[in-house]
């Protein structure tokens, strides 16, 4: 079985690196809109051979839509037009009801597998791709009944293969979802890394007096603005409410501090605390 | 020569292993307010005994204060009154205005060395403490010049012994920094929690959902209110100065998110990438 990842950036290329590793594809092919990404997705070792966009739908059993979030609903289309019934496509893009969407009408949808393995880290490009992405993290799948039973049986046989467990959704709650446990954290911290830089001009000063603590909280600061703004423009009501919300919570904290207000700071903190029960199950 | 820590929990604690490991101390001595954290402190062999508050100023050579900060300056009064000009009296504290205006008159003031040296987990309690905390890190030291060269150069041994860098500022500036690079995260992280715990009422799905990126950024929501309060009233001002900063620097973003004005969130983002350079040198 060929496989072909169009996007061999972060997601493309760990996912590229958990394939070989499990011996799921006999040749591995590559594609990047950007010459710089594939020839060093090639010199990396990521894929065996990169090939032209035009030969993916034939060349290809499975093709993965690994790109940014924008141009995935386009590519998906494009290659549904091309394909025949024996081929699979799925993707892993971070936002799901606007290509769902999309897709919803094509003959052809039936060979297409909406997927969101919940993975990623704070760094871009074939570079970055790392080996042991993906173990224990879950795959969210969306309208599967929309998709061929052998469609969604070899797309779940690759994801629990490389790890991972699988979980179903709607597009509109997957939606909603990733923008309270995902995109909402990659804007407070973009906006706590421009607050702090804005004021500690002297970078030496932060480089100096900022603990493990900063750096944990602004870590997701470092993300690519490629990938970023597709997924926040895709998913701007759930992250408008989700930041809306943010941003009111974080006035009643001003207002009790600027109070002197002891007992509602105590609740608030004791209610964060709480995240403890969830993460320490991990 | 003797030491005695009062305060036996996560600063205390690991304090206590680091004086252990550099043979730093004859004899370690502890006080704690809580009788089971002291119990378990010694437990723990984090002190070799646990001592009455009334005998500190006489068994110990040198007294660390490592309580929340909102008794550090009483503590540290009621210490100066008693000790001799042999002994030392330093603290561990997140803030140093006020400890410092507090002590600022006191006839033995210049056996006083004020000090925060900038390490801390999520955790607290004796059974928080770890081995090798503080490595790398840096102690600021303010107000030096108003203590004896003897207390300075004793207190900056320990630290660089242990493996800290040693830093100097005046109490104002070193609350200012303290507010942007440590405060500040912890509030993010509180109401990032608060945020989520309401709307995702399922715990279970925050768990499944969650990946690395969400877990980093709300890591500190798990921080004790106990340690917190006391430190974000006593730097109220800056921290509400902060607060604010960030509140609006989110409303520029939502904004932007809302009026689909992608250069700016792309601007915003960039400006963001920046803290890469910050952090990666460390």
């Amino acid at each position: 079985m060929n496989i072909c990842i169009i996007g061999l950036g972060l997601i493309g290329g760990s996912f590229a690196l958990a394939l070989r590793k499990y011996a799921l594809t006999d040749r591995l092919y590559g594609v990047d809109a950007s010459p710089r990404n594939a020839a060093k997705a090639l010199e990396l070792g990521l894929v065996d051979e990169l090939i032209e966009w035009d030969r993916v739908a034939e060349a290809a059993d499975i093709i993965v839509l690994a790109t940014p979030v924008d141009v995935i609903p386009q590519l998906a289309i494009k290659l549904l037009n091309r394909i025949d019934d024996s081929r699979i496509v799925f993707d892993m893009g971070s936002t799901k009801e606007e290509l769902c969407e999309i897709i919803s009408q094509h003959p052809r949808r039936h060979r297409f597998v909406a997927a969101h393995p919940m993975w990623g880290t704070e760094h871009s490009g074939p570079e970055a791709a790392v080996e042991d992405a993906f173990v224990g993290c879950n795959t969210v799948l969306c309208d599967v009944e929309q998709s061929d039973a052998d469609a969604v049986s070899a797309v779940e046989r690759i994801f629990t293969t490389i790890g991972m467990k699988i979980m179903y959704m709607s597009p509109a709650q997957h939606d909603t979802h990733a923008a309270y446990v995902s995109h909402i954290s990659h804007i407070t911290s973009f906006i706590l890394a421009t607050t702090v830089l804005e004021k500690e001009r002297e970078s030496a000063t932060i480089l100096n007096l900022a603990g493990g603590g900063f750096e944990s909280t602004v870590r997701l600061a470092k993300s690519s603005p490629d990938m970023w703004i597709p997924i926040l423009m895709q998913n701007k009501y759930n992250v408008l409410d989700v930041l809306r919300e943010y941003i009111h919570q974080l006035e009643i904290f001003r207002k009790a501090l600027e109070r002197d207000n002891r007992a509602e700071i105590r609740q608030t903190i004791e209610r964060a605390n709480e995240i403890r029960k969830v993460l320490d199950k991990k």
